[in-house]
């Protein structure tokens, strides 16, 4: 496969972040950046990516940053992984099968889809659902007791500090 | 999940093409891409990373040409594909959770794996174990009766006109 844009990462760990925030509060992607040491405009590019795909919102002015636009239980991984990479299918099948000196010239005789295509497509459906069937919901429950409480309440006062 | 190398259709056609080959028998690169209508130089480029990954094989010389390097029943779908892709994950983890001011100073908080990371890397497992599933072998028994008698026959007759 090929390596997924190397913003999902980066996303994925904000998006948990602002999935924690109280209903209202924004959090500005200045903050975000400095609590995983990123570049300020590395990860604004990937929040601005995640508000065109309806994933956050962003509020502006002075007091404003990032929350998400709806409850972390309808955000999926898939979400905010084509959010970052686009929506599009890893496999294009360009119809080669129709092309060259031995190809058919009766359409009717492609009216099934290539196998190969078929094969390729069901492989990335798994990989798509797979990243559908868990929420931002699932995956802050999920990860929460495997997060040492130091660190927890580190990030929470952190959070808590930078959010408006 | 980012668009694979183009070279796929091709090579995975391509490698079809061959697993039809009579034992010993090679067909030039130069034939295929006119059996496809691809230029020569694209495809002999994947054609080449097929070989370097073990899928094909190149005999040289004026009657030279390409085969498989093993049993149709022995090559899969994602050999084909990671040959020319690369064989890499798709998900590459840097660790952000141990970056910046509120990461855990502890190693050990970390000897788990980051749930981002195993969900991320047990979704792309569910693609590749679905293509690892699929030989050459099956795809050819499989697409067989989904292809028309007429250009069976074609085919056949051009790939018997072309190998070596
Ligand atoms: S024609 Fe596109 S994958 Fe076969
Ligand atoms: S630290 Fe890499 S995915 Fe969480």
């Amino acid at each position: 496969m090929r390596r997924l844009g190397d913003g999902v990462e980066a996303a994925m760990h904000c998006a948990l972040v602002l999935a924690g925030l109280p209903d209202g509060a924004v959090i500005p992607g200045r903050d975000l950046a400095v609590l995983y040491d990123l570049s300020e405009s590395y990860l604004l590019k990937h929040l601005r990516a995640l508000t065109a795909a309806g994933v956050t919102e962003a509020t502006s002015g002075p007091r404003g940053g990032y929350r998400l636009a709806r409850d972390p239980a309808n955000i999926t991984m898939l979400d905010v992984v084509e959010a970052i990479d686009g929506p599009g299918p890893a496999f294009v099948c360009r119809e080669i099968r129709q092309c060259g000196p031995v190809a058919s010239k009766e359409p009717c005789n492609y009216k099934k889809n290539c196998l190969i295509r078929v094969r390729m497509l069901q492989a990335e459906k798994l990989w798509r659902d797979s990243l559908r069937g868990q929420t931002l919901a699932d995956l802050a429950r999920d990860a929460a007791p495997m997060i040492d409480e130091t660190t927890k309440r580190a990030l929470a006062a952190y959070v808590d500090a930078a959010k408006r």
